[in-house]
Order: structure tokens, then sequence, then C-alpha cells
């Protein structure tokens, strides 16, 4: 397979494909794949000749493809899902132990004050998605003593979860729920998620997590029942809007923590990239179906 | 067994005497037995009659009661060593994960900032105490992809740990560790086990945690590494001195984090003094060693 890497050729991705068996094209217009690595699809648009059969996105998350009508069916689309479960999953961790022990508050304080913290362990977390990120905070949620309830979109049992509820039933998987962690795609079923009826169903000792998309949560919900202490945190990797502004009261409020979308920082992220292109560069040369694949259907 | 509970007969601890088959004595003049929920050591001095076989005091560092001279040969003491562990350990892996991923300065920022924290997973953990603490803080971060590494006075293997340093061999244990966390009780041995030596072995990513007792870490030299850029963070539940006076730079530095001894929250403080209380009392009833015995001559 000759696989172009672009718009520039980062060397450990270019290495990968190589690896894999694949052959790096110097241009897109001789190669039957296309490995892209930016972010704005009418950048990408002028390269998807009808040779190109096979286009490998960096995101895990492509509802901003999908919304530019770029992905079809005339070939075979591929997002990053699954190559940055773990590293994000521990960023989701983070911040739930963050919002919990109120950590927020202690670091912006300027002297010994005694903010109670609560603990994970004990807690019922639900967690949106049971995808590699949604295993991945599942497997150290255990380790902590939580119980990790899954929500996915038809309630199949997914390990290491002690149960899946389907989301079609929302806002039923909010009952008896201490916390939630946000780490499904953006989908028409997912977006506003976290609305005010939602938050309303939480404890107010809840703290909510989101490493997934912004738009999951209906923001100006969420910094009401902050205001009103309805709620115990929130641990944002993702904001709507994002960049989230200066002024926005998300900075301000003492229980909310905005981690600026660094999630899945650099250089790792390109090394984790790196070897999900490794994969599917070699599975698509052993004619295997490939991992990530989007469908425009399902969303994501 | 006669027990009396001060100075404040606290109820929870009250009900685990008697559910553990002692009998709670309405004054100390006729105890055998003190469970002394105070932290001032003058304060329990008038009540040591000779009656008094064993006194159960309500902290798992007691450096303050050795300092104060209480502690002898002629009865038991034991301290609440063991009852906190999944709480603070809990509250250790929080404040790991939040000084890896730069979270202090995220909770700071006012704007978007795309500060570039770390993982934890693949990391080397040297955890200084291996204690119910550190055993606790141990398992978690194996579910986090983290080796730990243990260090006690002697080098006995304790289990979850992959390997376990002698302390007398410091500071060797240090080479190779990315982050510390210090969960150790503070003894002549442990005192400043963190100096500017100690803070120069280590790479300077590295995330120095400390939930034990604030002189554990030379405080001057934490700082001189932090402002120098030598360290990576630092996240301390515990200071020297504490409480850690306004103005100073630990409240300052943008990598240091400081939680103002919160890591063991009231009420589930109670709760799990009150749990081992109760073993103890039942052991002492059945005429087991207790739990926690306090050795003067190791110095916990």
């Amino acid at each position: 397979v000759n696989v172009w890497v672009g718009p520039v050729a980062d060397r450990t991705v270019v290495e990968a494909v190589t690896r894999a068996g694949g052959r790096v094209a110097d241009e897109p217009a001789h190669a039957e794949a296309i490995v892209w690595l930016g972010y704005d699809p009418p950048e990408l648009e002028p390269h998807l000749h009808d040779g190109v059969t096979w286009v490998q996105l960096a995101q895990a998350g492509v509802n901003r493809w999908l919304a530019a009508g770029l992905i079809d069916a005339r070939r075979t689309w591929t997002s990053a899902a699954g190559a940055f479960g773990e590293v994000v999953g521990e960023r989701a961790t983070a911040l739930l132990l963050a919002g919990v022990h109120r950590l927020p508050e202690h670091a912006r304080s300027r002297r010994w004050t005694r903010h109670r913290g609560g603990s994970v362990a004990g807690s019922r977390v639900l967690v949106v998605g049971t995808g590699a990120i949604g295993q991945a905070v599942a497997h150290r949620l255990r380790a902590l003593g939580s119980e990790a309830v899954g929500c996915n979109r038809d309630g199949r049992r997914v390990p290491p979860f002690a149960a899946v509820h389907a989301i079609t039933g929302w806002p039923a998987p909010l009952a008896g729920v201490d916390h939630v962690v946000l780490a499904a795609p953006s989908t028409p079923q997912t977006r506003k998620l976290l609305d005010a009826a939602a938050l309303a169903a939480l404890p107010s000792h809840a703290v909510v997590v989101n490493v997934a998309r912004g738009d999951l949560v209906d923001t100006d919900a969420l910094v009401a029942a902050l205001t009103d202490g309805a709620l115990g945190g929130a641990a944002l990797d993702v904001t709507d809007p994002e960049p989230l502004p200066e002024g926005h009261p998300l900075w301000e409020l003492p229980a909310a923590l905005v981690s600026s979308h660094t999630a899945n920082p650099q250089p790792e992220r390109t090394a984790h990239l790196a070897a999900h292109v490794g994969v599917n560069v070699a599975r698509w040369v052993a004619g295997q179906p490939l991992h990530g694949i989007i469908d425009p259907a399902r969303g994501y």
C-alpha cells in the first residue's frame, strides 16, 4: 500500500508506516491511503482523489470531520479511537481525584485552609462511553475501590465495568451515581447529555469529569449548578465553547477546574498515534478489518 | 477491660469499644485502658495513673508524642498506624497525578493555557514507607501502569511492591526513580530525608508527594529546587513548618500544591479510627497482640 503522510510527514509516523509494511508516497497523487495529521477538514479535501481508498485521521473524536461532510462511503475512513485510551484515561482519573479531593481549591489557596475533601473509594461512578478511554478509567477506578458503571449505545457488557446501561434509557443510568466521567464521542445522542435535568439528578457531592468533547455538557446549566452549590465540582479537559474565553465563570468558580484540552500531550500523543497507524497499515496489507472505522450513521 | 474514651467520648468510638467487648468507663480513674482522641500530650498526662496498662492514640504518626517523652515501657502504647492507609493512600495518588498532570497550574490559570503534563503510566515511583499507606499507594500505582518501588527500615519485601530498598542505603534507592511519595513516620532516620542532595538526585520532571510528616523534607531545599526548575513539582499534604505561614514561597510556586493536612478528613477519619479501636479492644480482651504498638526505640 502506498501511504502519504500529510500535511507534514512526521518521522515517527512515517517509520511506523514503513515498519508495518507500507510504502511511503512522496505525493498524495500516488497514494492509495492518506494518514492525515492535520486538524482542518478543508485542508485535506483537495488531496482526496479517486485512488485514495483509505484515510486515517489523527483524532479519536471526529465530530468536526463528520460535520464538515467529508466522510462518506466512497472510501474507508478511520479515526484514532482507541489509540489514546490509557493516557486520556489517566487524565480522567487525575481530574476525578482532584475534584473529589478539592485540589483546585487547595491549589488556589494562599493560606492554610482545611477544605474538606471526599473519597473516590466506596463511590459509584458512571462512565459514559465504554471504549478505550472508558475502559482505562474503569480499570483505575477498581483499584481505587470505586465501582465503575458504564453507559454505551446499546448497554452491551464491556469488561471491566460492573454493569453497563444503554444510553437510550437516559437519564435512568444516573440513579444512585456519585460521580460522572464523560468519555464518549460527540454525537446527536450525546450532545448536551449533562443538561440541567441530568445535573439535578446528581447528588450535591457529585464531581463531573469531561475528557470527551465539550458539547456533551450544557455549560450554562453546569455553571448554574456549581454556582448554586448543587454539584461537588467539575473537572473538564474539554469545554463548550473551546477554547474557553477569558472571563468565563468556569475560570472563577472554586469547584471548577479546566485543563485546556491537554489530556493527550505531545510527544506521547504522536507515539501512540504512530503505533495505531502501524497496526492499521499492517491490517490493511493483510486484508484485515481496520481499527477505528468511522460510521457516519453512528456518528463516530 | 475498662476503657475510658477521652478527653470527650466520641459516640462512634464508644460504640466500637462496646461492640468489641470492652466496658466504657465514666472516668479515667477506673480505666485500665485509655483511648485518647486528643492531640495534646500534656493534656493526657494527668490521667495516666498506674492502673492504666494500655493507651490507644488517635494518630498514625506519633512523633510529637515521642518527643514529649510520654511514651515509655510502663504500659502498652498503640498508634492508629494502619487505620488510615486507604484514605491517605488515595490522597497520595491524587496528589501525584495532580502534580504529574500539572493540575495546580491549570487550577490557577484564568485562561486557556496548554501546560504540558506527563503521565504516571510507565514511570517508576519510590514510595518511602511500606506500611498501610505505602501499600495502598503501590496498589493504585500498579493499576496506573506505574512501577512502585518501596523503601523501609531493613529492605524486607512487602507486597505489592516490585522491590523494596533498605533506607540504610539512602540515597541509593533514588537511582532511576521518576517520582517520590513519602509515607513513612517521622523518625531520626527519615527527618530531612529529601534534602538538597536527595532532590538533586531526582530528574527534573520528578514530582515529590508528602502525606507523612512535613519534616521528612528540607523545605528550603525543596523551594530552591522548584525555583530553579530542577524538579517537576511538589504536592504536599504536610509541610514544615505546619501550618505553612502566609507568604511562604510554597503558596506561590507554580509547580507546588499544598493541601493543608486534609488527607484524612472527618467524619470518615473517626469511622476508620473507631474500626481500628474496636479491633484492638477485641484483641486486648482475647489476649492477642495489639495493632500499631509504638516502639520508642524504632521511633514509631
